[in-house]
């Protein structure tokens, strides 16, 4: 099974992963106040929304932890939490995990006069998020894990990096196929490279081969000389966002690898948690894809030039795959098949 | 049209522009000696068959100049034609043009007392290479531009470079829209980026602005978004090699481009000379696949690094799209269409 936590957290410090400097460096960085949770977050050394959300919590409890004053305590959550809040635009998690904090501590506030119990059961409930959040990883891992019990040998295809290192250590995508390796199944996964912030090669490989799975790395556009020359058994990726249809977005290029599986009849399955569900919205076309910068194709790793600096760009940072497109949606909640009908999750 | 020639030629020296420099910066090389010409032939200076076959005709002839006895030149050029022979090992006009230029050698020594006036002739013969490669250019062209000539406005595809670096000045797949925008029409073109070694985005976004023809470029895992949200009126790929029936091997991306563009409906063609066709073999799986190093993934540019270094690679360089999948073969002798008959061009 994966052998790290990319987020640890303690009652004064927080210990993240420097995912900024994957795959070259493993650094390990002690975050002990509200500004260098902040910047963290802000500067994607920790990323993936239930990871934010994780770190986020534990942002909080490190914040209050030196202060000895009711009054002081209850001033200082609050800003931590506006800080933290304003970190990152879209992680529904951050959002959702700061909130639970919130109403959780105006409880102990309300209920609690020890301040040291306060600080220790907020602590308590942070490590509940992180845990919840690694149970419902293994729950999709355990689902995943379902559509290939049956076989021996495994050659998976994933896309970006929807891994332990977005989540509490298991992942979303990849949890099925840490549970297969765990397992003794001979599985080897080919993770596409996801330019242009190859946070497949840079990630996915890197925890991949961490935890000690088969891992061949291709480009982006290989994916598809490797379904035509190579068996694959199926592909899982992530999402950010589904709507009731089951139209899914997730990373750029998701899209086209349901296109290339469904022409090579490969089965092509999106994994993610119940969270992700937009019951507000009924197909993919009301979901908005975020355009981003051209420096990030133009520079790679904000440093070395891949191409004219005059040229224009065209970068989504989704795309949205359409239901008819999908095998399946794996879920914490079990798999659901086309025609997709969500009601018992809402 | 075009504006820069990659290879020029000279009697006493070859200009070059240095294609492993774009598209950071645009250095012209001047080269004088056989040595100079074989460095810039392996190190990929001038790369693309039919540049290079141009550079090493021109390399030719800069080699014999300075010599003064007919017997000395004779030895000279014998011995430049084995040096730059075994420069590349699989483009083929590199040995079609080396030979054409010492058949036209031996009959000059055999005919011509007058050692300038051999120099002389020798010298043209290499500019009648060139320019017989830029007619070809021309006539491949004129066939794609008329795919392209009632329309006004037209949004095209390419993959890796079959422009007019990798030729005498105006490509394969990229004549027809250099004829396409002299002519008036409004033209985009979408490169594709082409990892790993990003000839998309290095070399023909370079060309295409260079030449003030509207480009936006995007990372190969792009394609499919930009075909769902864009009309696309034609994608036009080079080939390295045609099977018989019309399979042909490109650039590794080539094939999924190809399924992805038949998903979508889009035109999607094969640009290349007629000498791109192999008449030994039936199909495309005769068409041996060369797979690269490793390090051309893991590290961008030979530098920035990209993924973990232990990770295994899949890097085949080329693939084979089949002919079921291409709409037609643009040649220089006229466009071809399924099912293909190329007795014509035997």
């Amino acid at each position: 099974m994966i052998n790290f936590k990319p987020v640890e957290g303690f009652r004064n410090f927080v210990r993240l992963i420097d995912q900024t400097q994957l795959p070259e460096e493993e650094i390990y960085i002690q975050i002990t106040t509200l500004e260098q949770m902040e910047d963290a977050i802000k500067r994607l050394v920790v990323r993936g929304a239930p990871a934010i959300g994780i770190a986020a919590a534990y942002g909080l409890v490190v914040h209050i932890n030196p202060f000895k004053e009711k009054i002081g305590i209850i001033k200082e959550f609050n800003k931590a939490f506006e800080v933290l809040k304003s970190t990152r635009p879209t992680a529904v998690n951050l959002f959702w995990a700061l909130e639970r904090m919130k109403k959780y501590f105006q409880k102990l506030i309300e209920t609690e006069s020890n301040l040291e119990t306060i600080k220790e059961k907020l602590f308590q409930e942070a490590v509940k998020i992180e845990e919840e959040d690694y149970q419902m990883c293994l729950e999709i891992g355990e689902h995943a894990y379902s559509l290939m019990k049956d076989k021996s040998e495994i050659n998976a295809m994933t896309i970006c990096n929807a891994g332990g290192l977005a989540t509490s250590g298991l992942g979303t995508a990849l949890s099925g196929f840490y549970l297969a390796h765990d397992r003794g199944k001979k599985i080897e996964v080919f993770p596409l490279e996801t330019r242009p912030l190859l946070q497949g090669s840079r990630l996915t490989a890197y925890e991949l081969l961490k935890s000690g799975i088969k891992t061949t790395l291709l480009t982006d556009n290989m994916a598809g000389a490797l379904m035509k020359s190579k068996k694959i058994d199926l592909i899982i990726a992530g999402a950010d966002r589904i709507a009731l249809n089951g139209d899914s977005a997730n990373k750029i290029g998701t899209y086209q690898l349901a296109v290339l599986a469904s022409y090579h009849k490969i089965p092509f399955y999106i994994a993610a948690p119940v969270s992700t569900f937009d019951f507000n919205i009924k197909t993919g076309n009301e979901i908005p894809i975020e355009f981003r910068s051209r420096d990030e194709v133009i520079f790679f790793n904000s440093k070395t030039q891949t191409a004219p600096l005059n040229v224009d760009v065209f970068s989504p940072a989704f795309d949205v795959t359409p239901a008819s497109l999908i095998t399946g949606i794996i879920t914490n909640k079990g798999i659901f098949y086309p025609p997709y009908n969500f009601k018992t999750l809402k």
